[in-house]
């Protein structure tokens, strides 16, 4: 394994990886209107944080970096998971955001309808890539298991329900922390272990643990970034709940839990995912 | 095969399904509201034809009675796929429609965002379903990629979106075929072959051939049912555009040329495909 920073991995893969992203959502969507509502919000800037991860986890078993584009179907299908989620949160009765990362939401773009099946179109095409993938067939499954299970109702839809219905009133820290484990922790959990199973490792309870404290992580982190914006006030978010220096407290520890757990790893090359942690120290 | 005709045979496997459906969302979906939404549309009165389609298939091939419970998870998943496809379409800035049989539409009850993560929930479950099944792997595989192909933005979500941008012109009688090929033929297709890989039988174009029809059928009949009615005035229908006359006579044809297609059928009895076709003659 050549690169050891994850910083350097994101940056060598993500150009390819984008392309592919758009040629094949070109190639196979011929409804003109769904295509481009598909493409916008796909091309929207998205960071592609966790196929990233699932190809670092698949790096790190010793895939070779000219090999990883076996992987970029199963990769690809998680971010189409992670895009749908975002147009419908931000759906008028939902969080109601006219705007991301600076560009019109889908629903302003496209308008509501438009909105809607675009996201139902990159949810359910999700799960043809990962069917039409060329790793084995219980690779695949796996995969779909995984993702299904992480993404449905029984983690991330779950989540988001509690998120609307219960905006109206304070949760308690540990209702909050399910929350945030179902609503955003959850996928990345699936990026990470979708990764050790497509790259055949045989998965460990300390990568499952670091994936489920970077999963957390990265939830906090989000509500540290947005504590004290206007649209922030009346959320359920850790600030708050128990104020800015606690919540960075915790985020300090859910840091330093998920190295710990990685750092027990015994089967593959720790160097990418101990650097990942980096990310939330900006 | 002792049950010979197709209402014979929804009547004694349905209760038993129905059952089934209700017991396994009840089990598995813990967040309360999310549950009580996918629950409402999962028991608001369908019919279940496409799972029932599907069993019937699987049982044309020589399953017995009692062993079919071994496919529900799939039939079940078709059906979470069609109610999921319900509750979106009938949404304020897709169809608006406040009732649909006889009671409040999934957002008059729960209110549109409940309804929208309803219908995510529904449609992810039904991957996991699947791949939750004890089916061997590769059937389970191919009910995914099948479903996926035929309910995603290559198949029923391009014929909505199409339906939903298209509103206000009228299509032409090709376009009117892709169209309800799309939004209503493609998940019956999807029911009838899922079933046919399910059982192990080699799939024919016979069946493929008889599946296309019947799925297109299903459509022309629906279009000719709401003939008259207020909401059905502003919409791309065949009657519509061709008249009811002409329409009714596609219907014979469509029947005429699926009875063709399954009596050319080898290796499995025809009898419930056949008499199936009675559907259409209410």
């Amino acid at each position: 394994m050549d690169i050891k920073d994850f910083k350097k991995f994101h940056e060598t893969v993500l150009p390819e990886f984008d392309e592919f992203l758009t040629n094949k959502i070109n190639a196979e969507i011929k409804q003109p209107t769904l295509r481009d509502a598909m493409l916008y919000s796909i091309n929207a800037g998205g960071k592609r944080v966790r196929p990233m991860l699932m190809l670092a986890v698949v790096y790190s078993c010793g895939t070779k970096l000219e090999d990883l584009y076996q992987y970029y179907d199963i990769a690809g299908a998680i971010e189409l998971i992670h895009t749908y989620s975002l147009i419908h949160d931000d759906l008028p009765e939902m969080d109601n955001d006219d705007y991301r990362r600076g560009k019109l939401s889908n629903h302003k773009k496209f308008g509501v309808g438009p909105a809607v099946l675009a996201g139902d179109g990159l949810l359910t095409q999700a799960f043809y890539w990962i069917a039409k993938s060329n790793l084995d067939t219980s690779k695949r499954m796996a995969a779909v298991r995984i993702l299904a299970h992480n993404a449905g109702p029984m983690g991330m839809v779950a989540g988001q329900m509690t998120d609307i219905t219960k905006e109206d009133r304070q949760l308690n820290e540990e209702e909050l922390t399910t929350l945030h484990k179902q609503k955003t922790a959850d996928l990345i959990t699936a990026a990470i272990t979708i990764g050790a199973f497509c790259a055949g490792h045989d998965l460990s309870t300390h990568l499952v643990e670091y994936a489920n404290y970077v999963g957390l992580a990265f939830q906090v982190k989000d509500d540290l970034d947005d504590f004290g914006s206007e649209e922030d006030a009346d959320k359920n978010t850790f600030p708050n709940l128990i104020g800015k220096d606690a919540t960075e407290e915790k985020l300090r520890n859910l840091v330093k839990d998920a190295l710990n757990a990685v750092l027990k790893e015994q089967k593959f090359d720790k160097n990418l995912m101990v650097s990942f942690l980096d990310y939330f120290k900006d």
